[in-house]
């Protein structure tokens, strides 16, 4: 057993963890504890999986009522298995595994696979006999994959330790591609589908409820193996952003591709929240943006988790978004344009010179600008043209992605053209994705060309498009200007005024160095009046109290009040207070009127699951919740990411000049962005959510100021995070 | 050759078409004129499909070479058959085609396919060939489909006249389900699909360049035919509204279904308008606003249209958008939540009583609210389990649509199932789509006995959450208050003004009875200022000028100007005007100062293409444009109508009275609507645009004012339609 060169260098591999998962991918004996004598039992499977798939290793069958099974000697009990055992499935019922880990701890085995359910999933008392698993784990240092899951498969060395039903047939030749998921049932059906598309996996796991390995500890170790290029994940929960995050960094290191699919996506999302932009990002937000950052491949379906995952796996990767379209229809090549514009993909015109070189292969009824048609006669000028045409269309510096569709080229004649296309597809500087619409029947040799060579068939234009669309880097914003270096926001002072019970938002900005009006709390009529007199103009007046997120609601806010008017303004506001029964009223704020300027709303959150905070920005008033045009980093956010957020608004025009209007203040918003998203990492654990709302921001060069500010925080003896 | 008893009520059966349509469909004899002897040429594939596809009446192959081919006797001219021809395949090139379809009228035939390319798609000369031949079909009274197509198969009669190697395998069994479309491709591959999916067209025809027959012809014909009760369509231009929106009425007249996939959405709504509105609708609004209207299904990919085909042909449509999954998998139905909301479908929870029937069958580590996760430990309830709970699931009143996700249940137990689903769907009182999630091998037995009962079997979380979504009504837009009855716009009186070489847009809204402010077009600087002196407080100036569509855009238009000002105002306006080189300038219009209201843009195209005009509203202001939240309908609309397009935009809680805001006159802004529709309609071919811009709605019972209008026109010599 061998440990791979990369592994020394960095990862865990050096920790207990892979030792025990190493156990798991390169044992030297497996016993099957409590193995089935009757075939047609699930616990009778990974007996005859083992065999099939030909593990080379010992393979050590207990069961006392037989002495033999699957032509292997069966043994009465763990401890009378000969020789070395480093890893034990345990085929037991759940009541029995304590006890089964405890024995593999005995012979020394250093892992274990526990199948059975009956543990969390089933409620309190499967919670108490998962800990005692988890304890024995600990305890023992054995580590457990499981309990309630389908175990898992490494190729290299044929451990095919699972009960699914998709080992239940030749598999395909390991592609460099691997899979790690907590369910099952979508394991199980990744695993057959890939069979299917002759996508072999290097390895497969279902870790279920990771009582001990979970998910990103398995994939921690695959990513550092060299039979994997491309790891699968599907992913139902991730309460551990930090480790998420490391996984997705690790990934980019070692150059290898992690595409994810995630469920409960929907159902994210509903937290509640005080702030207008916590209630407008999604839970999955920190993810979807931690996952960009690193590369990370989302899709939205277990079809298109395989579907990109086989096309990175040729080794290409699309680096845009343009897509050029080759195709024996016209109406394929219109309807893949349709679906591309619906996606965000572009479909660029190909350039002269490339539409010259086409000229020659494709009538004058084709088309050649993108999609190309190159019409049914293109075979009639060689068993290559098809593929030459590929060529030319990927050679162009336009294009990120040649997608293909072709209909009804059947028989010998789409073998032909299948090998043509395999041996292109090679060649080419980008992916070629292929979709095939016509039926199985008449194509089955032509699409057994495409498996052996590992190179996935589309079956509809739709298909071909998301996987086009999924694999692409997120859309650009335009090209970043110069900005001032990033302001740093003093970290200590922040941390000492978020220790307060409560914490003073107006002093919090100010220590962050984001600009706000001058501002005055008064707590009676006259010193209202007073107030506003002071002001080179009318004031704002709006009503303070301890828990008053939305203002405008009771109509707590006045703005544009004279002196004169303060104090009738002063009596109306604390009337309004009573009459919707606002609590902890302190008095009234009178602030100086800011000018009119473009109004954007600045809010950063922050989560209680390892990811890192998120900064959102959007439009100000109304427009912010009706249209839901934000845009969230992860923060802290350097300028330039801050530009590019604001540059990602539909509203990005307001604050460019529209139609001709002054240009608004950008880098002054651009800072603001910067120093919010720094003061919330600053406040560590304590602070969950700030928000600006609205920042006005004025014509260029004039600044931005925060009129309003909110303060979310865990409860005052939460402890101040690092 | 009998004509179904539903075609002598109404349609076009009684007309020259039909009868040439039923020569296709059900021809006493067919002449196949130029058939090839080498059967590896694809002119010699009808023939063979003829004869192997059991057509009953005679079969004359015409070619003087050969005395007998596929088995049945040749003959050296079309004049020498014997008997009737009905039907004659034409199968020579292009420039032998005039004088085949003259040789075809003098035999009798009233109908002939004509397969060869060379025509219209070549260029100018072949347009030239492809007018001579509508010429002589015109002339000989033959109808004529293609040419440059695949042809039409007729199950009922065993016509197979095509040359796709679709019809090269046994076709399924008949199942009401038809297809028309123009690109010969896409009909090869739905044909193919159609085949795999044991899904047999009852007719299928292509109609490539479109000389004579067209697809709404064609397809008008065979709504009319007992054998169809679902009929697919693939369109590539619709450039015939009216006939498009005949034949939508017809199959809801007669209790069947369209679905219709069209491509080249994308490159609609390129076209050049002057207004705002017109700039955001797509070309297709229309085409998609009257296929809504007469229920016809829109779908966006091939798979789609054979899925929701199938669907509907088995009898069941969904009458609205709340979906219910039930699955083996708990990671499936969370994959299905997130793709339900990501297209507009509802998941609601089911009844409590739903569940109550539920709880005995399932375990308590399942679910049954909605997912609902059946778990493997439902199989061990017996063979009928599964159909139980998709029936329990369906009854509850709140399901629209039972979605079923199998994974891996495969084999002997997929096939047990698989017979339960088939047996459960036709109880239903709703649609079954059913999504197995495993490869193709394990499960081919299960697959037999879906295809068999002609049930689709998805292969994604998503192929079947799409199916869902294009099959659901459009989603509503809540309960349409009390409202007077539609206003009536005087049509004579439109008409009379619309005649006029520059139409007065102002003079236009006062007919039809749209409030506009009071306004006076003034054409030196004292004028303006007695002008506003005149109003009862500060003026709007604006720049009036022939073709000026957006004013701002020069600094055209100031607000709010006194009296004192006015003098200066206008010589400013008038110098932006020179120095944006605005030509036509016809002075300054004054006009009274609107109070701020909500600000709605409304605007009403009509297109070239016989749909009717478009009528659309959005907010007004920037925000239009920068998140296109418009709405369209067909106009006239009516006050229930124009209400439900208000509801349904982003922006309608400005309308309604956001945040404790007082709401806005909704009635008044619907009267404005209603009038705007019937205007476009009374204007007739005249009229291209329309636009308010802005109509300023005032709070409840204050009404609502255009500020300003824009009309299109034809050329002045442009005739004023019916």
């Amino acid at each position: 057993m061998t440990v791979p060169p990369s592994a020394t260098a960095s990862g865990p591999s050096a920790d207990r963890g892979s030792d025990g998962l190493q156990a798991l991918l390169r044992p030297r004996g497996i016993a099957l504890l409590g193995i089935s004598g009757r075939s047609e039992n699930l616990m009778a499977r990974p007996l005859r999986y083992l065999v099939e798939h030909g593990y080379e290793g010992g393979i050590h069958p207990v069961n006392p009522h037989y002495d033999e099974l699957v032509g292997q000697k069966c043994y009465p009990t763990l401890a009378d298995v000969p020789g070395p055992v480093d890893l034990v499935l345990v085929l037991v019922a759940a009541e029995r595994v304590e006890d089964a880990v405890r024995q593999a701890a005995g012979v020394g085995a250093r892992a274990a696979v526990v199948y059975a359910s009956g543990f969390a999933e089933v409620g309190p008392e499967g919670v108490a006999l998962q800990q005692r698993l988890a304890a024995v784990a600990r305890e023992t240092g054995v580590r457990v994959l499981g309990p309630n899951c389908q175990g898992f498969l490494y190729a290299p060395t044929g451990v095919v330790a699972t009960f699914t039903a998709a080992a239940d047939r030749p598999l395909a030749h390991d592609s460099g591609v691997a899979y790690v998921g907590q369910s099952g049932a979508v394991g199980g059906s990744v695993l057959d589908l890939a069979t299917d598309m002759g996508l072999g996996l290097a390895a497969w796991a279902s870790t279920g409820n990771q009582a001990d390995l979970d998910l990103v500890q398995v994939s921690r170790e695959l990513l550092e193996d060299p039979a994997v290029r491309v790891l699968m994940l599907y992913v139902e929960a991730t309460d551990d952003g930090a480790a998420y995050a490391a996984l997705a960094r690790r990934a980019r290191e070692t150059g290898k591709h992690l595409v994810v699919l995630r469920s409960g996506r929907s159902s994210a999302g509903r937290r509640a929240v005080a702030s207008h932009t916590g209630s407008m990002v999604g839970d999955d937000v920190a993810f979807v943006l931690t996952s960009q950052e690193h590369g990370v491949v989302l899709v939205h379906d277990i079809d298109e988790l395989l579907a990109v995952a086989a096309v990175l796996a040729t080794g290409k990767r699309s680096e845009g978004r343009r897509v050029a379209v080759v195709t024996t229809s016209g109406g394929a090549g219109s309807l893949a344009a349709d679906q591309c514009e619906d996606l965000g993909l572009e479909m660029p015109e190909l350039s002269a010179q490339t539409q010259d070189r086409l000229r020659p292969l494709i009538p004058a009824f084709g088309a050649l600008a993108n999609p190309v048609d190159v019409t049914a006669q293109l075979f009639n000028r060689g068993a290559h043209a098809f593929g030459d045409v590929c060529r030319m269309v990927a050679d162009d510096p336009s294009v990120d992605v040649v997608a293909v569709f072709v209909t009804m080229v059947v028989g010998e004649a789409g073998a032909r053209l299948a090998e043509d296309l395999v041996a292109t597809a090679g060649k080419l500087p980008v992916p070629l994705l292929v979709g095939w619409i016509a039926g199985q029947e008449l194509t089955t040799e032509g699409r057994a060309v495409f498996r052996e060579a590992g190179i996935p068939v589309f079956s509809s234009v739709g298909d071909v498009v998301r996987c086009a669309a999924r694999m692409a880097p997120p859309q650009r914003t335009g090209t970043v200007p110069a900005l001032p270096r990033a302001p740093q926001v003093p970290v200590d002072e922040v941390r000492a005024l978020v220790r307060a019970p409560v914490v003073d938002g107006p002093a919090l900005l100010r220590t962050i160095g984001i600009a706000q009006p001058a501002s005055t709390l008064v707590t009676d009529a006259e010193a209202a009046r007073e107030a506003v007199a002071a002001l080179p103009g009318p004031g704002v007046l709006k009503l303070s109290a301890g828990e008053l997120a939305h203002k405008s609601d009771v109509g707590g806010v006045r703005v544009g009040v004279p002196a004169e008017q303060a104090a009738a303004v002063f009596t109306e506001l604390l009337d309004a207070a009573k009459r919707h029964h606002v609590p902890d009223v302190e008095g009234v704020l009178v602030q100086e009127l800011i000018p009119p300027g473009t109004e954007l709303i600045l809010g950063a959150t922050a989560g209680r699951d390892g990811f890192p905070p998120v900064i959102t920005v959007g439009l100000g008033g109304v427009t912010t919740e009706l249209y839901r045009d934000i845009a969230s980093g992860l923060a802290p956010v350097s300028p330039e990411g801050a530009w590019a957020m604001l540059r990602s608004l539909r509203a990005w025009p307001l604050l460019a000049g529209f139609r001709g209007a002054e240009p608004a203040d950008v880098p002054a918003a651009v800072d603001a962005v910067v120093r919010l998203s720094q003061a919330i990492v600053a406040g560590g654990d304590r602070l969950t959510e700030l928000e600006v709302n609205p920042l006005i921001v004025a014509p260029r060069g004039r600044g931005a100021t925060a009129v309003d500010v909110l303060v979310g925080t865990t409860g005052p003896g939460a402890p101040l995070g690092e």
